[in-house]
């Protein structure tokens, strides 16, 4: 078979599997933002009436993928795959998911990119007729990634400005054979790139250059022009990160203005005291399968390219004075 | 595109990706094991002149893909994915691994069931023409294990007799269109099996269940007869877990007799003091690109079955009181 390549990283997907159906729910503070109106269920418990904050992650992220196969009309049965991952140790949130949902699971990590490399993964199999229907999921929740990755919430800590504030919610999306728009077009799994950054309270700045890098190799893949996409959307660099990719892809040549934007700037309002902006996996999810795809649906975006960014390292690679090694993954999604 | 799946849970490759090259790297103990002629590689030194067990894992990760593409005699620049994970938080072995080569990278986690989870998506990325090489790997480190999942090993504390032992090695596969013996014909994803056992220190007990329901889905969707296999191997259930999954195989009506092993037996010797046997991601990984691949480049075998295992839990799952969801992936590889 020939292959589908083109260019140095990007794949053509021939069938263009569709997104038939998604769904998108977060916690209280990102239900006080401003795309509040787009998603599926906004709790107001961060422990979602469960015993602990994992088991609250993981009980978004059951429901999430239940409204999505509810969403796209088709039934439980007829999904094939779930692939998953999430922020957690060993990817908890996924594996116990799959555990209550008894599909085959394919796990995956990819940090905060995990979306795309969920989309991807996902599209490759159904466009290589391996399944009909799977469906994807990702999620993080701001207690859990604080406990697991800096200090447990108990102890008061006070977060520098240039830190993030992890996106509590989950995302799941049914890509399918079936024709419907919107359809995933092309896909560009990227490479780590790590330019020696070791602040883990400033992921923007570390994972701006993976984003850029994966950016310039899609249009030149793709041989799109800069103005091709109506947005083209970083996962989450939030402010600080947002900046250093605007700076370094106008270096690269490409200019893309205003169609350019970030979900974990886009999630939250500046006056809600989230310092840099949103992040974990859950963010990119929530702002595409509740804003994005329901824009896209309606017609106002009809180009999209989606750039999920993940910074690789661990508190253990941070202990041991290692850098952060970052990644990004491009999905095209477009209206055909 | 027609759906290529074949019962309920099985994949069949058209194309029958090869696999064309392979490597293997272990530790002392494996290297003193009934294998030990083998593996491409044995370290002495636990640590891997590095500073940390972390870095002497990744570092045999690295060595292991480099050997794999070397042997696979097919130029660097010709590889087009790097597939990879393995049990530590984040799965950094992997991530640190993707940095260092500069790959395309896709971080998948399957806890001791990654070898298998590579080598299918691999697998589906070849045979639905996505790229024609791609290197999978994974690995484990008894060290960096214990750390992480029990106790650190200044502690020395001692171990029940259930426990096994994680190996320390690495192996990588890489997987091309290019038509050559041994070959991967048929994939079985597996489902989250969780029998409800709560034993962090018996791993085998919790994961028999999940892969007797794999292997039963693989004979029922293949309708291939109890005897098609010349080995049916399991990833790491070891002395225990093994005997379980033979007393299930029978109640299913599966007679494998001793067509049937298990890779946490085969590397070690029961004369070497390792509880139960061996595991980890790394376990399935050296035996296969090892022992298996070489005996079937020989033709000693011509139609194994390798069924890797992987229990998903984490820590924090452990001490809030849930079970250990558990998983296996199945790979047909044959000789054609």
């Amino acid at each position: 078979m020939a292959n589908k390549k083109i260019g140095s990283q990007t794949i053509m997907l021939e069938n263009a599997p569709s997104i038939i159906g998604v769904s998108s729910i977060v916690g209280p503070k990102e239900g006080q933002g401003p795309l509040k109106d787009y998603f599926d269920l906004i709790i107001n418990d961060m422990y979602y009436q469960e015993k602990s904050w994992e088991k609250a992650e993981r009980k978004m992220m059951k429901e999430a993928v239940e409204m999505a196969i509810k969403n796209s009309k088709i039934p439980y049965n007829a999904i094939e795959y779930f692939i998953a991952g999430d922020l957690l140790n060993q990817i908890i949130s996924a594996g116990y998911t799959a555990r209550d949902l008894g599909l085959p699971f394919l796990g995956i990590y990819g940090a905060c990119s995990t979306m795309a490399e969920g989309l991807a993964l996902g599209a490759m199999i159904v466009d290589g007729g391996f399944a009909d229907n799977v469906v994807i999921a990702t999620s993080s929740h701001f207690c859990t990634a604080e406990r697991q990755y800096r200090f447990p919430l108990e102890f008061g800590t006070q977060r520098p400005p240039t830190s993030q504030t992890t996106v509590t919610g989950a995302g799941a999306a049914v890509i399918s054979s079936k024709v419907d728009n919107p359809r995933i077009t092309y896909i560009t799994v990227g490479k780590v790139i790590d330019m020696g950054e070791k602040n883990p309270n400033d992921m923007g700045t570390a994972m701006a250059p993976a984003a850029v890098d994966t950016i310039v190799k899609h249009f030149e893949d793709t041989k799109r022009s800069q103005d091709y996409y109506d947005l083209v959307v970083t996962g989450d660099l939030a402010s600080i990160g947002k900046d250093i990719a605007e700076d370094l892809l106008k270096e690269k040549g490409l200019n893309l203005s205003n169609r350019y934007s970030d979900c974990g700037l886009m999630i939250f309002s500046p006056y809600q005291d989230v310092h840099a902006g949103g992040s974990g996996c859950g963010c990119a999810a929530v702002v595409f399968c509740g804003y994005i795809y329901k824009e896209m649906k309606k017609g106002r975006f009809n180009k999209v390219l989606l750039v999920t960014t993940g910074a690789l390292m661990s508190t253990t690679s941070t202990q041991q004075g290692e850098s952060i090694p970052c990644i990004a993954h491009a999905v095209s999604i477009e209206n055909l």
